[in-house]
């Protein structure tokens, strides 16, 4: 049985792990194949002298695009450059490519996976969105027969990390943040995480498969955590609310789509409340299926890394006839203005003497949160309800996600 | 582009959500498949002249076997016979075929898997399991790099909805019983799902699909809910624990395979604890992504439907190269003696007079449970907690689920 020899782009945390499950498991995987997997070259400026496999390291890209023996090439390098160039050339070499760069996925998604069906070969990124967790490929096939309405998702597990330990342990969010540097959980520059960029760039990618168009990060309202309080999850906590970083796409009647990533309120009866600590959820809405939801580790080494060999072995599997996605691109008006979408808030302002008023303005009934007023109010267009809490400049604002 | 034409077998509630579902989608139905899809014929033995395909319907089997221009039989009857022997003379004749008959993949999926793969076709079950979960093809796909070492689910919702009742609404079982009735949750012979028969034949082709080999259902040590009490859930709650009708099958190192239907004890740290009503969640344990779990409903029109129709765009897409599972037969040895694997487990005796003799042997602390006494005791082999239990004549026993 002859192998297959692929060549890996990056020897980071994802790429190391994915040495490892190809050689752990490297027979069961050529009996699933179909042939034996082998890693050719691996694309990394380091060297790795200690590696049993030092010997396969190169430092020029032209090696491994000039090699006709190397029919995919997995990208796990991260960052658009030269991920994305590497990408194309390999595309247009006749090369299928496998990766977990959701950064490329979000980015140039539609460019990449129309280059690839123009050259008869696949561009699969499962390991781009919940690490492990199979998503890409069920929206793809196993929903087919659903028209999906809706994808909702805890993307992201650092901040839930973050929110789950304001909740459970009373910690404020900088102590929180900082626990989870600790733990490896958050990075030392966190800001991609916590201000909701890499959320979006993964509801991005859910909303292009689900509804089939382009949706570019740019154009999604983006709110990461920062602004959170002990206050505010408290008075969640007590509400019988959990705080959830939640990337939302919504079809629209009108061929639009809703989408935004932003803290939300989620009631204990959402199966997306009971998700905790580093764990991702992602539920999916559909006209048939009603709500799946798809929960695991969203991130790590070993995770990611199955994800990506999953897809390799798909390729190897189907080389006769690669597997493509239906995505076209978009322009600027895909994306609807997101203050028309309707919520119910939550609104928190300094003092506690405009009860009335409030209660007046928004419906809902205030409590006292240490020395201010929160409630939630009445399902509120977002323009009006942004309008008319701005006369009482809030000190916190949360969505409620309602059925 | 020339449609391509599939045959029904039965219109019940499946096979009238999938006509549903394939007219409600058919246009992005086509576009996924690359034909439109058409149902040339239905097979049932009742008339249904008031719907607008009325002249579909065949009573004789033999008009769709002996039609060259059907290329795929769905088979939604119902029970083994004759859906099976349908079954395998659609594959013999060159069809493939999609089912949602659990009862026929749970008996008979290695023969048939087998005879599709030599055949050139597909025999494909995603609804057979999980109803609208994605999890057939998630299993054999997307974790394809992983070696699978445990899947553990909620696989009936009937029983978890009536376990839901008796924990949160205080019901007895039969009165929760009557209920699940009443919202035709359950059938009016409930037998199938309360004695567990139903979640046996699902562990049994999810174990197939994780370790490759059959699992007949008579080997499956199996019990229902019908022994619970309201003294068992109340206690089970107290203590931070759901009761859940669990399907457990465990790769052992010995190329066994443990499998057991039974209620367990879940802890509220566990997602599948938080699986309620109707719906099902299945967990699944792979050695590179660790726990990813599965939620969604578990049944009904619809979303079984919608499972059934993914699989036939599946078949109809990849028409050139039929996809197929690896699933071998196996002997009397597979599934290992139940007794000898460990768990701890809750056990309530009559009247209160034992407890130093209960703890003595058990160990952990006794709780008076109206009058009488339970306790969860230490991790015992199962062979040894029951020859110790035999002389207090339980009036409960269930295991508890822990990592």
């Amino acid at each position: 049985m002859q192998d297959r020899k692929i060549a890996l782009l990056g020897h980071g945390v994802v790429g190391s792990g994915v040495m490892e499950v190809l050689t752990k498991n490297h027979d069961s995987i050529a009996k699933k194949a179909g042939f034996p997997i082998e890693v050719k070259y691996i694309l990394d400026l380091r060297d790795f002298p200690e590696l049993p496999y030092h010997d396969r390291f190169v430092k020029d890209f032209n090696v491994i695009l000039n090699d006709p023996e190397i029919s995919v090439v997995v990208e796990v390098l991260g960052g658009l450059h030269p991920a994305y160039d590497f990408t194309k050339a390999a595309l247009l070499a006749g090369k299928s490519v496998v990766t977990s760069n959701k950064e490329v996925v979000a980015t140039c998604g539609a460019e990449l996976v129309n280059l690839a069906r123009q050259q008869g070969q696949s561009y699969l990124f499962e390991a781009s969105v919940g690490g492990g967790i199979p998503i890409i490929r069920p929206l793809h096939q196993c929903l087919a027969a659903n028209q999906l309405d809706e994808i909702c998702g805890i993307l992201n597990g650092t901040t839930n990390y973050i929110l789950t330990r304001m909740m459970k342990a009373g910690l404020g969010f900088d102590d929180a943040l900082a626990e989870a540097q600790q733990k490896s959980y958050a990075e030392r520059d966190p800001s991609a995480d916590i201000e909701g960029v890499d959320a979006c760039r993964k509801i991005c990618i859910l909303a292009a498969l689900a509804f089939g168009r382009h949706i570019y990060p740019q154009h999604v309202h983006t709110e990461g955590i920062t602004k959170l309080t002990l206050a505010d999850t408290n008075y969640a906590e007590e509400h019988g609310y959990a705080v959830k970083l939640l990337g939302r796409a919504v079809r629209q009647g009108d061929g639009a789509v809703y989408a935004v990533v932003a803290p939300f309120l989620v009631s204990h009866d959402n199966p997306l409340s009971n998700v905790e600590d580093v764990f991702n959820g992602i539920l999916v809405k559909g006209d048939a299926i009603g709500d799946v939801m798809f929960y695991g580790r969203g991130a790590g080494k070993l995770p990611t890394a199955s994800a990506v060999v999953a897809d390799v072995i798909d390729i190897v599997k189907n080389e006769a006839h690669h597997k493509q996605m239906l995505w076209e691109d978009s322009g600027e008006n895909l994306v609807s203005d997101y203050t028309a979408m309707t919520y119910r808030f939550y609104l928190r302002v300094q003092g506690a003497d405009r009860r009335e008023e409030l209660e007046r303005t928004f419906g809902g009934e205030c409590d006292t949160v240490g020395g201010d007023l929160a409630l939630i109010t009445r399902p509120m267009r977002e323009a009006d309800f942004r309008s008319a809490a701005a006369a009482f400049s809030p000190l916190g604002v949360i969505r409620v996600l309602d059925d």
